[in-house]
Formats: C-alpha cells, sequence, structure tokens
C-alpha cells in the first residue's frame, strides 16, 4: 500500500455522504486487517455505510478489497465449465443439496463452498452432517479432485478466502449493522469471487422468514450483487424468490435431507421441485449449457447417481438411515377451513428451540430435530388434523417452539386466499 | 439499574430512526461506564445519533444519565446567587477572564470550571497559567471557600464531574463522531449542570473559527442547550455571536492575559468589552440581579479588584510581568485599502503553530507565543503597515505559521465592506 490515509477523515467522508476513492477503500481494508483501522472506527464506519449507502463503483473496491485480503481459488484446469449458487437463506431451503448433483448431472461442476446455520436458518453443513460418516471439510486438492471424478462438492468454505469479511462480519453482528446492503453483498461476493467459479446464480429470498423482509430491499440486494458479479467478469444472475413460508414440507437437518432425497428420487414437494430446476436451469445457461434439460436429469435418476457419488465421496454413507428424533409431537388445527398462512420466520424459529439450529456458533446441533409439514398454505384442512409434528430429542423444549408458533397460522374460509408465486423476479 | 437492554436493540433503535426510551438511555450510559457495551458499539450508536438525531426527551435523558455516571457539586450554602457562562470556543476568546471578576463585582458569583485548549482554539486555563504561579487546580472545598470571600473562580474542572463525558468524547475524537448536536450539547450542559451553578449563559460561536463554521448548526446547537438547561431547572440564556474574525486583538495565552488586564482597566478593544458587557448583563440578569450596570462595574475598578483578589486567592501574582517571546517577526499589507477580510481560523492555527496551542492533550503550551493583530476588518492599513506581529519561543514555527496565514485576509477598496455584528442572536 504505497498511499496513506486517515481513518477520522474516511468516516468522516462517509458520514457527510461523499464518495469514498478506490484508494480510501483499498487502504481502508488493507489497514482494518493490520490492526491500524480500530474496531470502534470500522463500526462507525459501518454505520455510516448503512445509513448514507455507497454507489456501484465504491461497492465494487470494497469487495475487490475483501478478495484482496486472503487467497483465490483457480478451477480453471478442470475440464468443465463450472456454475455456483448462494442462497441468502430461508426456513426449509435445501435447495443446494438436490441442485448441486443435478447440475453436475447436466454437465457442469459445481463447487458448493458453504456455512453453517446461525439463528433460525439452517446451514447446508449441518444438513448433509445428519447423514452419517459425511465429512465437510476437504483440502483444495481434495475439492478438485471431486469436481473433476464426480462433478459436485458441497463442503465448508476454508478460511484462507477474504478473511478480512469474517472479522467484519464479527464486528457488525454486534453493532447493528449486520444489515447494510453493500456490506452484505460485497460479504457474500467477496467469497464466491475469490472462489473463481465462473457463473453465480443468486437465490434472494424476500419474506418473513428471510434475511431481507421486505421485496423492495431483497431487490436491491439482487441487483447490487448482480452487478458486483458482472463487475468481476462472473456471469450473475438472480432470482427473487419468496420466503414467506417455509420451503417444502420439513426443516430441520436430517428431515431436510431425507426430503432431498425423496426430490433426487423424482418426488418431493412441488415448490422444492419446482426451484431446484429453476435455479439448475439459470446455473446451466450461465456456464453456456442452454441445451440441457434439467427436469430430465431429476426425472431420470442421473442426478440421484451424481448425489451418491458425491455423499461416498466424502465418507458418507447414502444408504445408512437417517437419524430419528427420541421424541415427536403434533400441532392441530383448530377449526375446519383452508391454511390461508404458515408464517416461516415462526416455524423457523421453532425448529431452532427444536434442536435443529444454534444461538452461539461453538454450539452443537441435533441432526434429527425439527419439524415436518402436513399442510400448506392453500390446503384444506379439517379441526383436529395434524398440521405438523415437531421432533426432538429433549423433549423440554416443546413448550418453548410452541410458543414461537403461536398465531404462526391462520385458517379461514379460504375466500379471499391468494398463493404467492414462488419466483417473484429474475435479475441479471 | 434494575431493567438490563441489549445493546444492539439500542443501536438498532436508533438506526431505524425510532426514540430511545429514558430507561434505554441510563442503562446505555450506565453500561458504557461498566463496560458492558464495548467501545465499538457506542462509537456506532454515536454514528446513528450523528445521522439520525435525537428529540429533546432523548438529549436530556442522554444528559441526565451522563451526570448521573459521576458527582456533583452543590453551591445553595453560599449567601450570593450563582451564574455560570460557556463558550463554545473561538480565536482570541478571552472573555472569560474580564467576564468572571466583572460578573462577581456586580454581586454574582461565578464558578468557572475551565479546560484547556486544543486544536486551534486555546483554553482558558492555559491563558491564565501564562501569569507567574497561578494554580488551576483547587479543592471542592477551596472552589467554595473562594466564591464566597472573593466571588470569582476559574479553575480546572474536577474528573468527579459527568466521566463518562470524558470517555465518550475520547472515543468520538477518535471515530468521527465529534460533530453530532446531541452528543455536543449533552457533553457541555452535563458537567453545568452537575457542577450546580443557578444560572448559565451560553456563547454559541458561528464563523470559520468557530466548532461550527454554520450560523444555522449553531442556532441549533444554542436551542438544544437552552432547552437542557431549562429542563435540568437552570435558568439558560444563549448569544448566538460572530467568530468569522478573532475575538480582540490578541491570540495566545499571556497576550491574552494582557489584553483582558486592559479591559478591566477600563480600555481593551471595542469588541471584547461589548461582548463582555453583553454577557454580564445575561449573567446577571438570569441570577436575579437586573438593576446592576456591569459597565460601571468595568469603568470604576471593582471589577479589577476580583480580577486581582481572584489571581491571588490561587496563588498568581496579579503584578508580575507577563512573559514575552524570544522572537517575534511582521505580517505587512502589501497593499492601500481597506482590511474587509481577516481569517479566525487561519490566525488560530497560525498561533497554533507559533507555540501557543497544543495537538494533543499532553503537549506543553509557550505561554508567550501567540498573534497580536494591528488591524481588525474595516480598518484603512496602507501598504507595508504591519498587520500583525507573530510571537513564538522558537523561531522555526514561523514558516509554517505564515503558512497557515496565507490568503487568510483582503486589502479592497472597502466599497462592498459590511461589518458583520458581533451578537447575531439572542435564544432564551
Amino acid at each position: 500500500m504505497s498511499e496513506s490515509f486517515d481513518a477520522v477523515d474516511i468516516i468522516r467522508t462517509k458520514r457527510d455522504r461523499q464518495e469514498l476513492s478506490s484508494e480510501q477503500i483499498a487502504w481502508t481494508l488493507d489497514a482494518y486487517t493490520r490492526g491500524v483501522i480500530a474496531e470502534e472506527q470500522m463500526s462507525a464506519l459501518a454505520m455510516a455505510i448503512l445509513l448514507n449507502g455507497m454507489g456501484r463503483r465504491e461497492i465494487s473496491d470494497w469487495t475487490n478489497a475483501m478478495i484482496e485480503s486472503g487467497e483465490r481459488m483457480d478451477f480453471s484446469s478442470l475440464s468443465r465449465p463450472t456454475a455456483d449458487k448462494h442462497s441468502t437463506g430461508g426456513v426449509g431451503d435445501k435447495i443446494t443439496l438436490p441442485l448441486a448433483p443435478l447440475v453436475a448431472a447436466c454437465g457442469v461442476a459445481v463447487p458448493q463452498l458453504s456455512g453453517r446455520g446461525l439463528g433460525h436458518t439452517g446451514g447446508t453443513l449441518d444438513k448433509l452432517e445428519a447423514i452419517p460418516g459425511w465429512r465437510a471439510d476437504l483440502s483444495n486438492e481434495e475439492i478438485l479432485r471431486q469436481l473433476e471424478d464426480v462433478g459436485a462438492v458441497i463442503c465448508a468454505a476454508g478460511t484462507g478466502l477474504a478473511p478480512a469479511d469474517k472479522r467484519l462480519y464479527a464486528l457488525r453482528d454486534v453493532t447493528g449493522t449486520v444489515e447494510a446492503i453493500p456490506l452484505i453483498a460485497s460479504s457474500i461476493m467477496s467469497k464466491k469471487i475469490a472462489e473463481g467459479t465462473g457463473a453465480l446464480v443468486l437465490d434472494v429470498k424476500a419474506g418473513s422468514g428471510a434475511f431481507m423482509k421486505d421485496v423492495e430491499q431483497a431487490g436491491e440486494l439482487a441487483r447490487t450483487m448482480v452487478a458486483l458479479g458482472t463487475d468481476a467478469g462472473v456471469r450473475t444472475v438472480a432470482l427473487l424468490t419468496d420466503m414467506s413460508t417455509p420451503l417444502g414440507l420439513t426443516a430441520g437437518n436430517g428431515l431436510e435431507v431425507r426430503e432431498s432425497v425423496e426430490v433426487l428420487a423424482g418426488g418431493g414437494p412441488a415448490d422444492v421441485v419446482e426451484l431446484t430446476v429453476a435455479l439448475a436451469r439459470e446455473m446451466l445457461s450461465a456456464a453456456g449449457h442452454d441445451d440441457v434439460d434439467p427436469a430430465e436429469a431429476l426425472a431420470d435418476g442421473r442426478a440421484m447417481d451424481v448425489w451418491r457419488a458425491m455423499i461416498s465421496a466424502q465418507d458418507g454413507d447414502p444408504d445408512a438411515a437417517l437419524p430419528v428424533a427420541k421424541e415427536a409431537e403434533q400441532v392441530t388445527a383448530e377449526v375446519d377451513g383452508v391454511l390461508t398462512r404458515l408464517d416461516a420466520m415462526q416455524v423457523g424459529v421453532a425448529a431452532w428451540r427444536l434442536g435443529a439450529g444454534r444461538a452461539r456458533r461453538e454450539d452443537p446441533v441435533q441432526a434429527a430435530a425439527g419439524i415436518e409439514l402436513h399442510a400448506k398454505p392453500g390446503d384444506t384442512v379439517r379441526a383436529g388434523q395434524p398440521l405438523m409434528t415437531l421432533h426432538t430429542d429433549t423433549p423440554e423444549r416443546f413448550a418453548r417452539a410452541t410458543e414461537a408458533l403461536a398465531g404462526g397460522w391462520e385458517i379461514t374460509d379460504g375466500s379471499a386466499y391468494a398463493p404467492t408465486p414462488l419466483i417473484i423476479d429474475r435479475i441479471s
């Protein structure tokens, strides 16, 4: 870093709604990494960014500076193109599980570096760890070999990618600055760009169970990330999808693996299949494989073959029985009618309280805990019929889970019911 | 503190432009004092306050919580009423020196707890320390006794008043959050209210040499502080005064003491006399002494008598010669004409660079360094005539001081010159 700046000047610039130069942004993240900018200065800057925003060039510079803080991966030696997917997270969002093998079965390699869950949304690694023997941690060499041999890998992101992001995220978490769109976008995109994928499809969720409750804000985040990817030479597309109600009929680690396998076997809930196929089409198209129909690869078992190979390659047993929770409790409908609302956030919090999620990074999760839904919005139900089954190994958790569900659904005569489309918009 | 809150919730509340409750504010400052709220959380909150503001009730609660962090003084045992004055600081602002003894000579006690200077504005204590033997640090008992015996005391504010303010100010200084009006107002007013004065007159300066360059902003600060004082039961009035050009004809510690003594002797520059008498009238009126004319007490030497007693009581020698700088250099007019502009900020920075001020709290100051002005805006000057004399003990400083003055004045034919009124507004 040849030039030197003053941290207070940089904070004031953003505070006073001025643009930060490329040099200022590069210096800021480098100085933060070296400890020259203190935590209390970075948090003041993050708040100023949250409230005053950043322009496209600034966000792009910020993302590049985050990438520069760590290593880059390189998939250019692979014999096929690569495509990756990122979801902003939702309740029952197990789409990565069927999607990665499905896209690989269509000829595009999928390096899916994932994380664990925190709060009410589950993490992809937590879900796969419900499979006996499965291993999340792979070396860069193992990742490359599996991409070549199997075509798909879902594993833990190494700590070498954009390490500044990890520290900044921890700071934002305790200073009320998580919700800054420029910082969310650069946090996600810096890791995806550093990972070296050629194409990227974003699933940006909006609704009660999503990080962004509001469609407008989710759209802004999607547009910001698509611009960042495009600026970095990654073919990037985003789908804006509904997260007002859970995806599919399960929320919880082992339960979601089971549902994913059902989808790979040609069955599964309609919404999970619809979103899996839609995202697969986008990934294939972004990777230049427009001519392949992923629905066929689901129907004829090719996706399932890749799934089995992918799980086996990471020491998992695709035939092993999934864990079953020690205790179950049913929640029933109070009246006859049509289920017109089932709140994603409340189901997510209830599953979390049953043991499916963690409150702190170091907490364990229960592989079998979670919620099975027996009805979804639009379904007709009868009084006394089970609406959902709660699963946990620790029955003392039922009370707080039930509490979280209070008021979380609505049963009416159905006359005013209008289904929400799953895919709200496409941004490219 | 019976209730407990979450720091992140509190930051988010202000970030999202919501009001903080009285209980949240009390908890915030108590938790910050106890270290439960971390520096990086407080700086994010300070930035949110700077950008989103606080309402009158919130600022009042914040001020009270700062007061609660420390001790309170009590002047109710004195035989006469008390009045205090606070200036937001300016170049050549030595008004406290003649004002305190003048008001005391009119029957109102003046407890003037002051600070040292930082940056381009001098500190009252730095000025008085130019007097041989004078002592800034007094115990609470000494302050009370001197107020009873002499009627006026100018001394260092103890560390016991609003200690949370000291830590918060240091944090704001490094995080670009100094300029938040609610935080400036509560910082000033918490100390003045804790000090226990019955009446308070604020001199809020606007212009290049002031903290607030802009009259609108200075007016907002003045109104905020008057409201805070009133809410706390202190009779509070503010004068909004001009700081586009230095006050009087001197900027620098010993030089300003000399000029103050000239005013107390019935002479001195017209602007210093005007502001001293105007502020004295306000203090006397706020303390219920409307009937006394401070101009008389200046003219007949009563104010000078109190000055001499006040300096002697703090071990200073009022007859001792003031220090004279080792080196002097003159700055002359380039052309004939009327001096139509003389920039307060540039004169302040030049005086600072000559050694009159400090860049860091621990730096020493030169008692004799500073600038004497030989002309003020509106004066006719001739080419070659001295405009000012620069004084310092360290002649290598002349170059950087002269640099700071470049472009700092304007000499024209005077046809477009309109004098700025010294007192812009009165807020009560």
